[in-house]
């Protein structure tokens, strides 16, 4: 794999069918949908991912279909973040077998834990680990911030970046000046909203939930960007907000994001909007709704 | 099983080889110290019990050995709570083919989800459950604090009782207030510091961690709280908390609690402190200081 | 004043007329209402008091009329809590010359503060106060949960006690374990919940709101603790969660406490309703609920 | 005063002397400093003029003193925030009567209110208000984070703008977005790490601690980002950052921003570092890692 990781790599939701079991069908449509916009990395198993709500057998098969539609067309990346440190390498392993490229591990996520034991944690794991990982800070789920001296000690443990969903830009920018002097440690946002700035101060890319359904729209806010086009910045920015004021502003529920992505792509005929538990799809009242802000985006789709 | 679930019910650790296989020598020494010393009931595969960074085998296991040592002889619970519906269910049928007694189930802990959501999550869950099941609340590891109506609903879905370790007061109160002419569902505290407290108001019991190390002690509170004895219940909660400002007072990290009961158990002779990652064993500093704790409580040893 | 400070001691509400002045007559019905009621002291200007959002002019006349009306029948404490020291100081300066008997004083509340900072405050305030104080913990308004440590070092510096509203019963506990070798410092609860086990336990007395309508409810669960009578406990506690669950249960505003108490307090006929800004008193849909409400406890009018 | 407030304006500290006094002398030296530099406006009595902290009458003394020497060169806001409402309006004639150009309030910060209570509050005090005003969200003194709702009321009810200092970007950014078609209503920041993004994105200007110290540094930065000069905006965001990892970060207390700058015009001879209670000066060991910190900015003395 090229270093560092960069661009957009949309966190790819899982297609599944009603009985539960994988879409392998929708897979595929979805890895097409997302190459073709211009995606330059997938990562599969994330929060988006619904990774922690699937059991092991689908966790593995997914990764082992992904890696075959891929392809080696754009990088792979794996979550394989679990409480379990046993079930966290499980997946390591599958990861590595079916041809994956990199790791994405964020803290075990049940016990709450210091940032001291977080970096014992570390110690123990990554020697273990058969491909490169990322960090992965993901406070609002693992209840645990990671702070910099935990990141730059992942980073010495082997860490080839971070993806921060934290949704704190300060502490964002302080990865990037932290990191400002080691070119191949990737600094990737989880949020969507912050992808401007992210290039803009020096960040490699963004991890963007909305380009499963409308990658060339992430991807040209990204190269816009990278070419510091600012009139062509401003306009894809406010494309980007309105599907945060739209699309993401269904509800109240913070699933609402993932919940959002699944039926956007329903309505886009590429795969199915099964929920893993305890998710559950949007109901009939919501879909319409969802219609309408669709069809508010229709040169993205 | 008799119903409702009361008494002390130790959330039984999990004894570990220092390979991370399960140490049944150590578990059956836990096992007969906690029976002998009157506890009425045990909880396997809770927060102190480690269970969900634990894998699938050693959790299955863990509830054979233990329901083949317990031999009926107090009721079994066994923790499910998992993030996938799939690897909840597998645990539950493991804990109904070894004979255990009951359920315990807490929020899936990864996902932020609404209270609507939890309670979709028991609908669609609890049908396919084998055995009865207690409902868990447990914000500190799940992020969600189950709303009185939540629980409620619980009830009616089936729960024989709720486990509460919220650690609010006011909520308990609510909980027996609400439960009071439901005399089958139990309200068993989580906090060991609210035991007298809770039997005196109404509830039937707690899953107290110090039971592991002095089961003996904490049934003393229960059956002076029973009858009354205020005096008793004075010198008996003065001890309780001298657990609380000893040994469970090394360090700051939210762990100490679990680190802490190993410790105490590995120098009483019971088993080994081996802890499953994220969490580590207490260094020699460390257990020195415990061991001069631990000597404070001779009489309950 | 006889110390410790003890029993039921009302967050006196301060009764305002329509036009934001202060309702002399009210206070009078107000004060005579309590003290006939058995009251042990009256605590005016804390949070109930809406101190923080009167003049101090107001605040000034309130104390020396309270003063008078009280005449030296049970003490009078005095909340001095302002973010500016010189504020602060002026009011205690007014309390004592209209002779209250004690001071309390919160952490000021704009800033956030460090437990450090609280202490180096106290060093230089303490030596200016011209009458004996309790430390107040009410960290839902001060953002700053009080450790152990600070309430040692303000209890150095002269504290006769602490007011605790924190809500958290472990830490009550430890507080009073802390200082059970110390009987001239009162631990009086803010947590009107929490007064019977507070005083089982070796706590002194509440600061419960209830009284400002109840007083005889209050008192006689106050009794009946210290008398151990466990049956009149039991009868009186649910009384009380009573009042939880109906009168102080219109809304889902943090300040229905206080509102409902002068809500009820004008049904009652002894004072008007008028809050200071920012509150506001409730509507006639929901003042007709309260009447439904206070009708439940006609034995305690 | 021309609208929308916009550029550069400095949340000014207010110079004491050691014996509590205001510093008239440093308070001239301070105004002419900051004008020099260029800024566009400036802010009293915010957060870092510690405004809750003064009495009434050294606050109207600041506002009067104020006025007099920046005599109309620049707009002069007034902080006006306060728990009692009649305080509030005491401040805001005072600054109406000295000449002052705005008014800024934040909630009443001592109970927590809701939003439907801080709307209340605004609907009765904004026809009492001398001043044109603008809404202040600071949730980190407050407590309450304003929503979309409750500032599109308050410029209903004739906000000229909103200083936010909430330092969450995607509020930040849905602000912007909100009031695009409000020309008139400025959208400040009060987070300086967010100066760039604010102006590139739309946003009118930044109250900018900083800028009491090196004006400079701050107006270059925002004179690059109205230009789009993406080279100069690296540079200079780079020396922002530099400011955050030296200048703000001396200790761990939340209060480090005020007294730190503080610390810095003491160093440039400007004003004294007196603070009033409850902040302390820096102890020596401090103010000299402060001067070496100072030295790293000579350019912007």
């Amino acid at each position: 794999m090229e270093l560092p990781v960069q661009g957009i790599i949309p966190p790819m939701i899982t297609p599944l069918l009603p009985d539960g079991k994988l879409d392998v069908q929708g897979l595929s449509n979805l890895i097409e949908h997302m190459i073709t916009g211009g995606v330059h990395g997938i990562f599969a198993l994330g929060t988006n991912g619904e990774g922690p709500s699937l059991s092991y057998g689908l966790r593995k098969e997914l990764i082992q279909e992904s890696a075959r539609i891929i392809a080696k067309r754009v990088p792979l990346l794996v979550g394989i973040t679990d409480t379990s440190e046993k079930g966290c390498l499980e997946i390591a392993h599958a990861a590595a077998q079916s041809g994956a490229d990199a790791l994405v591990l964020a803290p075990p996520y049940y016990m709450p834990i210091s940032q001291a034991e977080m970096v014992g944690y570390l110690e123990r794991l990554v020697p273990k680990l058969p491909l490169p990982y990322l960090i992965y800070n993901m406070p609002s789920c693992t209840k645990l911030h990671l702070d910099l001296a935990t990141v730059k000690k992942a980073q010495e443990l082997g860490a080839i970046g971070i993806k921060d969903s934290s949704g704190d830009m300060g502490y964002l920018y302080n990865l990037i000046d932290t990191f400002k002097n080691e070119p191949d440690f990737a600094i990737i946002t989880g949020t969507e909203l912050f992808l401007g700035e992210t290039i803009h101060n020096g960040g490699h890319g963004a991890v963007a939930g909305g380009a499963n359904f409308f990658p060339k729209l992430y991807v040209a806010l990204y190269d816009a960007a990278r070419a510091n086009d600012n009139e062509k910045i401003s306009l894809l920015r406010e494309k980007v907000l309105e599907v945060y004021h739209t699309i993401y502003n269904i509800g109240e529920n913070s699933s609402r994001f993932t919940v959002g992505t699944k039926c956007v792509l329903s309505i886009l005929g590429i795969c199915d909007d099964t929920m893993a538990s305890p998710l559950k799809a949007f109901n009939g009242t919501d879909k319409k709704k969802m219609e309408s802000y669709v069809a508010l985006f229709n040169e993205y789709h």
